[in-house]
């Protein structure tokens, strides 16, 4: 029998107890021996509740009890999380977790505690709720040197994106809607303005490139300033609009960012809707891949968590060994990253011949919308195109393409 | 350092020995040892060609050397494949394979002496070529019971129907020009009759299900039927035609297919185009996941192979655990599963009377195609409408859906 600790029963908790009681059975067999939810952490008692004799409120009970092999953490932000992770793997406990603000900031630190101490660190459902990625990551392509991770990694900005495309409404209505129905949190802001993306595309890139990436270091721009009109543009171009995070090895430079991209409709990522989230990847042997499920949500987070711990039980005194290292990844400056743009301009057709004067040979886009022209540039970097810009009077937005 | 023999020097053979070259460095560092590939077996010599050193063309050579510790077999084919590979793990070597009909066939064998010798018998290659799919069944979605598992796991089929869509062409002009691409073989037979698709669904079934699924139990349905006018129909209805291999359970019955589906826009599989493969896999708490990347082809397939000589230096003397024992599961017979289908019948609208009276109500496609009419059922078993077929005269095809 392997005793585990919980701490923190909000959603995701629950979630990871109804998990390992429906599949109980299954589970233990995969794990090769009975995992038992000898403590729930929370500050919180759950009179009624069947956990509610497994509750202790104090982190000392779990820390000192040499039983406890495996600790679940889902608490969520960085402290006191890390205090309480950390001290349980210099305690020799594997430590299983969903928690990418803690993934993000002290993952290599963690990782290198567990591999000192012969456990394991394990956080598969820290980015894309429960689609398989980390582990892939971690060993399944380790034939290839991955140059592009690409992912839609924030379930309420891509429903939020889904709906305004389906619906034809606008960014703040939708987001009042989905608020209303629990997708997206009172304070949206983590999601909508790409902060949770961000922390997850450092993940990503972390143990992609082997190196720490800082998520302050990665560029992020977020979606509150995509309007129905810029869907219409998108539609037009036959491209969808989506939130991408995305690292790219090109040459010996690496280049991460968070952004709203017109995505063209051959590439995978074009088609992945609602709370739906994907990953894509390119390696240099392997050429393109990609992982599509459910990004968050209680059962599927918890579904990746408990794999996490079944794979911690079947390792319970061997390190699996993940290269990323806490030597600080460089990133390069995103100035230089070279890509298209789509471009809204105030003006009629009579303002073309300026527009090209400015820019070079462009793609008119012809949405239907008066008053104004939408255009797409040539390949540019990013530098070149923000001198162009600030040289053209009226430029109601601009979104970057992934082609 | 951990010593190689490569069994077979084809174009897998051959993308293994690129693969290992190209990334020696990342790959041995992630090995944890350098590789060194000491033999490779095949009947040709290949003079010039850097591994013409390495060649011997009898396979005691390498089952007789104590210092070769991983066997990667990629000969194809049942026999000597499996004398070979039984040999190698018998005297405690491990063995990566991309040899479908081998494992299809003699895997719970073959993994059942890697458990006793504590070595391990790795297959990723074996289905989706290069798409993580065999490792994240075994060791990412180990919380949950998976239920369903739907693939595009053939290439050629896929680029065949992919072409025939995007062009409106036929069967017969599309395979021949997928031959002169060299995307079919000379004898097709293997692709479009489903064959190979059926032995792939084979092992993600018995893996899925934990129990022996026999690849000759699976009804199994190419796609030689299949005409320019059915795409016209499935177009129509925003569908797109795929051959689908399929596994399903329902209540305590498994039921497995292989056939050409009407796909249903929103399904993952949908938009899956060309030679591009992806699976689908329904778990009971994760919900929906799909893995999606390049099928087959000499580099992605070698890119599998080299994760799995990854893993097998990791895991020299300790088993992973891989659920799929010798038992067999004994698959319900189809006649009883249940879907929509998609019928073409001789005649004009005077007809639908008839066809109501025999199947009940039923929704009308036009594809704009004259003298006849293009109808969906009601979902019904197999069985019924097989009997409801038999009833009515100028039956052209019929196709089934996938929701």
């Amino acid at each position: 029998m392997i005793n585990i600790a919980l701490l923190g029963y909000g959603t995701v908790g629950s979630g990871v107890v109804e998990v390992l009681e429906t599949n109980r059975e299954s589970i233990n067999k995969k794990a090769g021996e009975e995992l038992n939810l000898k403590y729930v952490l929370d500050l919180r008692d759950f009179p009624g509740d069947p956990i509610q004799e497994k509750i202790v409120h104090d982190y000392e009970v779990i820390a000192n009890d040499p039983e406890i092999q495996i600790v679940i953490e889902v608490m969520g932000g960085v402290e006191p999380a890390y205090t309480f992770v950390k001290r349980a793997l210099e305690s020799g406990k594997s430590v299983c977790t969903s928690n990418k603000e803690l993934v993000a900031k002290h993952g290599a630190e963690l990782l290198q505690i567990a591999r000192e101490k012969n456990i394991n660190f394990l956080f598969e459902a820290s980015v894309g709720g429960g689609i398989p990625i980390i582990r892939p990551l971690n060993s399944s392509l380790t034939a290839d040197e991955i140059d592009v991770i690409t992912g839609i990694l924030n379930g309420t900005t891509n429903y939020i994106l889904s709906k305004m495309s389906d619906e034809g409404l606008d960014f703040d209505s939708v987001l009042k809607d989905a608020q209303d129905k629990g997708y997206a949190e009172r304070n949206p802001e983590a999601d909508v303005e790409g902060y949770d993306a961000c922390r997850k595309i450092a993940i990503l890139s972390s143990l992609a490139f082997g190196n720490q990436v800082d998520y302050e270091d990665i560029y992020t721009e977020g979606i509150t300033k995509i309007t129905a009109e810029d869907i219409k543009y998108a539609k037009a171009m036959g491209r969808s609009i989506k939130l991408l995070a995305s690292s790219k090895k090109i040459d010996d430079s690496f280049y991460a960012m968070v952004a709203p991209c017109m995505v063209a409709p051959a590439h995978p990522l074009f088609s992945v809707n609602n709370v739906f989230n994907a990953i894509f990847a390119h390696g240099n042997v392997l050429g393109d891949v990609m992982f599509y499920g459910s990004g968050a949500g209680k059962l599927p987070t918890a579904s990746a968590v408990v794999a996490d711990v079944v794979d911690a039980a079947k390792h319970l005194q061997s390190n699996m060994m993940t290269f990323w290292s806490s030597k600080k990844l460089e990133l390069a400056d995103i100035k230089n990253a070279s890509r298209r743009f789509f471009v809204r301009v105030e003006g009629d057709s009579t303002k073309v011949a300026e527009i090209e004067n400015t820019f070079g040979k462009v793609e008119l886009v012809d949405a239907g919308i008066a008053g104004e022209i939408g255009f797409v540039t040539g390949v540019m970097t990013e530098a070149d195109f923000a001198a162009k810009a600030e040289k053209t009077t009226g430029i109601i937005n601009r979104i970057r393409l992934e082609d």
